[in-house]
């Protein structure tokens, strides 16, 4: 079977299609014929190496995101049969509870070996159901991107109804974020330097948007749409470059998901408004299998339908695509086809 | 000015009308023209005496829940101005936190004096703007049953997407609960003995109804429902004459919210089902000012509409009234006019 | 190898010595050379068939409390090794989080094969190591009792320093709760029908001791010792002979954690108090493995030694000490010796 | 009667004696008759200006801290008397649940009137018994510092027995926290540039003690404390200078209290390893009147006795108090005497 493997040297350029034996399935596992990938910045931060030794050692097989049908169970294997539309979890290991040295063991796509392959071999533990109205390319986007946004704003959060959810650009995470939050019966206001992107935003359901090429000063507007008290949630993907302001537009005891440093690693943090406004700064690590049946089941319930770019990549070309990442052209998930 | 005063003994025939003199403000309290009350079971128990020294004494002024417009406020009262239209909260004390004896000390309408007069005198703590878009009738409902379902399923239960919610019957909390659940993002089966009701209940969204009548094993239906895994909330105000059935549809670590106990006081309850499920068992008492204003906001982005009964009572017949309530023939909210 | 079945019928008189072969370890298995076993209500109920399907079919290999050193190790297993001092989980599946379907698949003593054999085979994923400072007839004790306790006070409870628990009798969790209370911070009132028990229960720091043969309501004293206010927290093992009494006892908003069903598994509640009150029943059914390894790192920083009887059942005996636990003669966890 | 006034710019060296009329309290009021301040970081930032408009205008009186005897009683207090040994609370309006926009609208000693004034005049609800086996002097240590290290691990962390906390340095936070963690039962490692002031903390019980300057690199020896997991809790008063060590130290999923900014208001901060580790920074800006009585009954309990520095500083020498607190010379809280 063809995989596609980073194998001599990290960067995305090195990923190559090369043939590994067809996996045979143990009594507790399964073979999930991949059907469809989906990239996050995560890959190509994995595929430069820059997560040092979390991230695993070469030849590595990428991504963490992907879908397909059960093709082999193990003979103890119950719950899974074949034909069945599945994803492989985020982390192998981190099935219930917290993340933690017990629970959150290693992940798809760094350190253990991801969804890049025609077969992939997964303890049956390890595997969740698709929601029954998806399709692969739909499914092949939910482990990663929507687990965070998921466990973020309903796990760990604790949003509720009439809540305000303040997001940032249109990013997968971020437009997850905006399904998540409008399930859980929360207002949002979505900020992008795209007027384009803020209309398909709004059209998803956003109740403000902020172009923040025109407002640098977006908190202060985020501040008026909530009658000066604060936003209640932010979900913080630009890192350093936009945190002072995350923390200007909360509100008093209010929490700041922090996900992701797509701007750098460091910054200039401002302590002591954290202090006087009681603020909570929560990092986010994707999340359990528990995170991600929960939200298949709230996704079913919703029909919600991921937000999925009209491009589609060719499985040779995923170095292509995870370069292409940072141009930011597209609008939610970027899928690719796998075989 | 007119006030309805249970006088010289307990029973909903002693209300009488009286005239009281208009209650001026201290610098910290409003005066509220009340325009509209709503009844809850908990009136009724109430003008019998039924809670006992937590009642109050004669004479007093029933109900707690009710709606008008500021008539005068305080020389330092800022947040309010004449002519908004208001809701006093439950209770008088408990504006923030858990119940407790320091910040639950007394409800209106028992043992302090409740809405049922044309002036009302409250601190302006105790006060909540209604929501922009409900009128006064509608917002008359809010302060008892409505909380009381948003405490039980959001703020002591934190309910989320995608959770179901099972609803006993058609009275002003189930409906709120219904309603509440929905913009939460759960799912809901709701019992009831009328088909016309249960059909009603369907219009307004929720997901399974099952008319016990037919099918007196509904907890079996629930789980069906569920997949065999048991609800993951219930909004038990039936009492004892359901708890058994409620502990049987809910699912492992799940949770019940004792509401009322319609059918009776005290009944027999399987423990070791409790112990080996792991199930909680939740006491809920109405809720503080701030979940009313949790409650209010969410309301108001999503534009609920409170379900009332098309009859409405004339402040004299407050009593009959009362009285009629156990027969059940109303479908939301009974709701009465001032003046 | 010897183990003690319960072969041919239900009856804690038809258990009976027997022989099987002794296990092998598969790769990701431990097999542990038990030393030392514990027995719990719980053990009685499941020998007399009392838990119906959830208890498993014959024959059984009953008890879930135990303690030995590991024999053997399978080829994938890093954190034992042979000598460890070590005890099964109870639930051999729920590692983390909370009790579900998906968590909590099976306990040890039943349906799942026991700790009553020499020589007891165990994914070493169920296996925690005892607290360095006990012996395999100290560290017998934890898994069921001990664990109960923690879940309920710390895990499910949250209980602080300062808050005041009520403890009934002098059983194995009360013990332990006692304890672990003591650990947390809180103060303690713990009841009795014996003098001589409740002076043994003060010498282990208990703050307050009842006796309710002379002072039948307990729970007047209980609010007496509270300020009135009622006690934070009940750990309720009695059952319906007791829990109106804890109710009543408890303070507005406190929790009651019931444990066990010993009067009977069905009692009439006065469910009224429960809602006027805010009142938490939270059933509790041992808990997870984290939870035992959360609590054997707070004994070993406190060096709890675990109060045993002073007897000692031998192996064989195993049948009469189940039976002879509702005399409640001991004082603590009754320990029997294997082999 | 005396205040010591900061009347015409900001700055420690501009607060001087002056005359005030004694205040009569209103029918909800209370008269302390103050005997002992102490004071804080926070106090020398608010006689500089430094809180901005969050610190109020001139004149004002300082500190937050401090104790006395009820004086005098308005018509309506029940619940205290002349001669309760009391400690007006930190925030005036923040009692119960958390903080927000609603809860805490002001502090004593900025904006609003401190502690330095022989008599105080203080709404009854805003007011705390002192523990019983406490003088003046030690009380007037509670409002402030030891409450935020009581929120901080208790009420906001939940830290449980078995915990291990590191606490930096040995100023008043840090040494209540030391002691309340005690209390809850964890486990404590604590950081200072002394050996003399280690060996203190180690006789207050202290489980690990690190010079930072013999070991700047004290987050890996922390990491070695805990088997290589992490702390569980860090108390975090050195800000920006330590932080990233603190990231460093913590476990996964673990807590960083973010309480004060000693060494500047800004730092870098690396987001990725909040991120990967799912790390939560939680700012804590002191606490409610609750947690103040939560944290007196536990005191009482467990007869903690603040630890207080040798010096005294007489009223008229509140500025050079304040100046001389970065010196850090002393171990404990500063205490003054009143009159």
């Amino acid at each position: 079977m063809k995989v596609m493997l980073l194998e001599n040297d990290w960067g995305p350029k090195n990923i190559r299609a090369a043939e590994r034996p067809e996996p045979e399935p143990g009594p507790h596992d399964v073979v999930i014929a991949m059907e469809a990938v989906s990239i996050n910045p995560r890959d190509l931060i994995m595929s430069k190496g820059g997560y040092g030794r979390m991230g695993g050692t070469l030849p590595l097989v990428l991504l963490c995101d992907g879908a397909g049908r059960i093709a082999a169970t193990g003979d103890e294997v119950r719950h899974l049969k074949p034909g069945d539309l599945v994803c492989p979890t985020y982390s192998r290991t981190w099935l219930f509870g917290t993340a933690s040295a017990s629970t959150h063991k290693g992940a798809h796509g760094g350190p253990l070996d991801g969804t890049l392959q025609e077969k992939m071999l997964v303890p049956a533990d390890a595997v969740v159901k698709a929601p029954a109205h998806m399709s692969a390319e739909q499914a092949a986007t939910l482990p990663c991107a929507a687990v965070t946004a998921w466990n973020a704003l309903v796990e760990q959060g604790g949003i509720k109804a009439g809540d305000t959810v303040l997001l940032q650009g249109t990013g997968g995470v971020s437009l997850f974020a905006l399904q998540i939050a409008r399930m859980q019966g929360a207002g949002t206001i979505i900020t992008s330097s795209s007027d384009a992107k803020l209309e398909r935003a709004r059209d998803m359901g956003a109740d403000h948007t902020i172009n923040y090429r025109d407002v640098p000063d977006w908190h202060k507007q985020a501040l008026e749409h909530t009658g000066g008290k604060g936003v209640d949630h932010v979900v913080e993907v630009g890192g350093s470059g936009t945190l002072e302001k995350s923390i200007a537009a909360v509100r008093q005891s209010g929490t700041i998901s922090v996900i992701g440093v797509l701007s750098g690693n460091a910054g200039e943090l401002n302590l002591g408004r954290i202090v006087t406004r009681n603020v909570r700064l929560q990092g986010v690590t994707v999340g359990s299998r528990e995170m991600l049946e929960n939200m298949v089941r709230a996704m079913e319930l919703h029909r919600i339908e991921p937000t999925i770019d009209e491009q589609r990549f060719e499985f040779e070309d995923v170095g292509r695509a995870l370069m292409s990442l940072p141009e930011g052209r597209h609008f939610g998930k970027i899928v690719g086809l796998v075989g």
